[in-house]
């Protein structure tokens, strides 16, 4: 999984520079959605429309359980792919698998928690098993960074993933290489049936042959709940500019009457960096909040974040400001502010004049300085990782079935 | 490592059709040998100037143990790379590794146990470490066979491999999917500093992205006793078609100014098939002697190997026959007549007529046969492969040491 399949902030993987990709297939003179770059104002709709995925109806979002949750019901997750057999499966109390990862190119930032809140929601509310692979293989090979880094990358991104309190009986994280007596046969499996051809359509030409077999590690990732357990609906929370891999991992599982589904998909839109709307961040050293800020930090950093306010107090109080491109109202909208009453009071507030930037901000910062809190005081510490990964990895029982399913056992 | 990297007698894997891989650095108008294909009459002198290897001297057979084993001393193993380092280590009693693998796409025949028979000798004689790898991942991703297929013919060979009698405390045996937690991190590291276009120079556009990503694998194969245990000498004894996948190591090694130093190689001509000379078998269903065969089995498959004798009895007793293009005299030439001084009688009966070719045939067989009886004594049953292979395993320390030289332990 790359590293931005939720609603990044700013992620510093999105970028055009530091691999050669691009997507052959979704850009056409407006705008530039491919996994690598997001370029030009986005049209979200005519984006599905590229992709071929749907956006979620009314009744869909009220098939959810209820309230869904606020990515939902506020469309940050917009569309998706088999949204219909996953709320079958749901209504049905049936098996339901997400899967979402993160790949360890360096510490990890709000933007990355929000799909792992997310399938926390949806294993707290439905019962959802969740699959988390860290491809730290990926970073490894595309980041300039040694293997010492992306270890050490991977080890704090383990302890921010243990910190969202997924339920260890139904939950099963995934490290590329510490976990590759699992990964890397069943990615070989999947790999005859990807021709670099194929590959080259979605990617662009690898840097190196690693990158060129990578795809065939994320498609494990994809189908590896349904590898160890058998068919059943999985979905993937993913932002819409890396739909590219569900669709490979789709393929590949049609191509090869695996005993597999294909995964289903929901699709979140971008949500802006600190720097703010359409200025989606492609440097490493573009300002974002880490999952390890504390208060004054996030203070800091959200004081300085690009604000919908006018020039001066007395144009603000006069003409009010625009919630719709304040950073710190998005991130509150998006995720930190779950009351909806209090959203729209704030967004009134806002746009009267009543509510000046600076209290926003100072506002959205408490929220998320909340937040963290709590996320950092369950995070275990680098003493303690070990020990607590424990019940999250792969049993040998389920290594062995899956290997078995393929052949390979 | 592909299961051609042995003398081999008519190897189903040296096919030019079902891989599409040619090696465009090697072919000219008079013959072409690559790591898929051997077509026309291979001038050995002139194909190590192609690869810029040197021809084993009078003086290097020498400082092998004497005497040296009858593939060096009758030319078998007729060049290398690095020969002179190997002396060297060889006669200071230094560290000496050497790796020979082999590609489960089927049972293993005659042409298949030279290598391992060889570094056996060179073990004995020298205390060599042997490191043997099992390209399973290749063999799937190469072949038309399951994965089922894949694991069965893996236990078949390890079978084979430990019925060689390697001493457990020097001999490590690997399977690329069975031990892919060290295979897999470890060729991700070397796959870093391998292009598509490097790849392809060598091996032609993959028929997948497997395929695409094994030549790391290799190269991992090829370094492993020196990630495992630091820098040390080590050879490859390898038909010499295959020795493109030595130089990509090489490569490897040398860009990546990793703690190694360049794998050496001694490098064998090629074994005629039982068709005889000239006549490098393409096809799977060629004859072949496979190690599981019984005596009866092996004289009849003798008794309709390619001949050197003449169309007649009289003609025969007239004129001689000519052993160097007889199968059953290459044989025990190359292996199976350890005796300089029986074999020098048999080629002076033989090209006087004293000897008929069904009589040399007979006697071949018969010491095939005799070896292969003994071959089979040693051969652990099914239900006993897994007990039998356990010394011959990487340890967890040994694992855990080569992961900690990547910066992945």
């Amino acid at each position: 999984m790359d590293d931005t399949n939720h609603p990044a902030t700013d992620s510093p993987d999105r970028t055009a520079t530091d691999r050669a990709a691009t997507d052959r297939t979704a850009t056409d003179d407006e705008f530039t959605v491919t996994p690598d770059a997001v370029d030009g104002e986005v049209d979200y709709r005519k984006l599905l429309d590229r992709f071929g995925a749907d956006e979620l109806t009314d009744g869909q979002l009220d098939r959810f359980p209820a309230p869904p949750h606020p990515l939902l019901r506020r469309g940050i997750y917009y569309a998706g792919r088999d949204v219909e057999p996953l709320l079958a499966a749901v209504e049905a109390d049936e098996r339901v698998s997400v899967v979402t990862g993160v790949g360890p190119s360096g510490p990890m930032h709000i933007g990355h928690v929000f799909a792992f809140y997310f399938a926390k929601w949806l294993q707290v509310e439905t019962g959802a098993h969740v699959t988390i692979p860290l491809s730290d293989d990926e970073k490894f090979l595309s980041k300039d960074q040694t293997g010492a880094e992306t270890r050490a990358y991977t080890r704090e991104n383990l302890r921010d993933l243990l910190a969202v309190g997924f339920d260890p009986k139904r939950t099963r994280i995934v490290v590329d290489t510490a976990d590759a007596d699992l990964v890397y046969p069943l990615a070989v499996a999947l790999a005859e049936h990807v021709t670099p051809a194929a590959r080259d359509a979605v990617y662009g030409e690898p840097a190196n042959i690693g990158m060129g077999f990578y795809p065939a590690v994320q498609a494990a990732h994809l189908l590896l709940p349904q590898l160890i357990d058998g068919p059943h609906t999985t979905t993937v929370p993913i932002a819409v500019d890396q739909d590219p891999h569900v669709r490979l991992a789709r393929d590949v599982a049609a191509k090869e009457r695996l005993p597999v589904e294909k995964p289903g998909a929901l699709l979140s839109k971008f949500l802006p960096g600190l720097d703010g709307p359409g200025k989606m961040s492609s440097s490493d050293d573009s300002p974002t909040i880490h999952l390890t800020d504390d208060r004054e930090t996030v203070h800091g950093k959200l004081g300085r974040a690009y604000s919908g306010g006018r020039e001066s107090l007395n144009a603000h109080r006069e003409h009010g400001g625009d919630p719709e491109v304040d950073v710190a109202f998005r991130l509150l909208h998006a995720f930190f502010e779950p009351e909806d009453d209090e959203l729209d009071r704030l967004a009134h507030e806002y746009r009267s004049g009543d509510l000046l930037s600076g209290e926003l901000k100072t506002y959205a910062a408490d929220r998320i300085a909340d937040f963290l809190d709590a996320h950092q005081a369950r995070r275990p510490s680098e003493d303690d990782l070990d020990a607590a990964l424990v019940p999250y990895r792969v049993t040998a029982g389920e290594r062995d079935r899956a290997l078995s399913r393929m052949g390979f056992g």
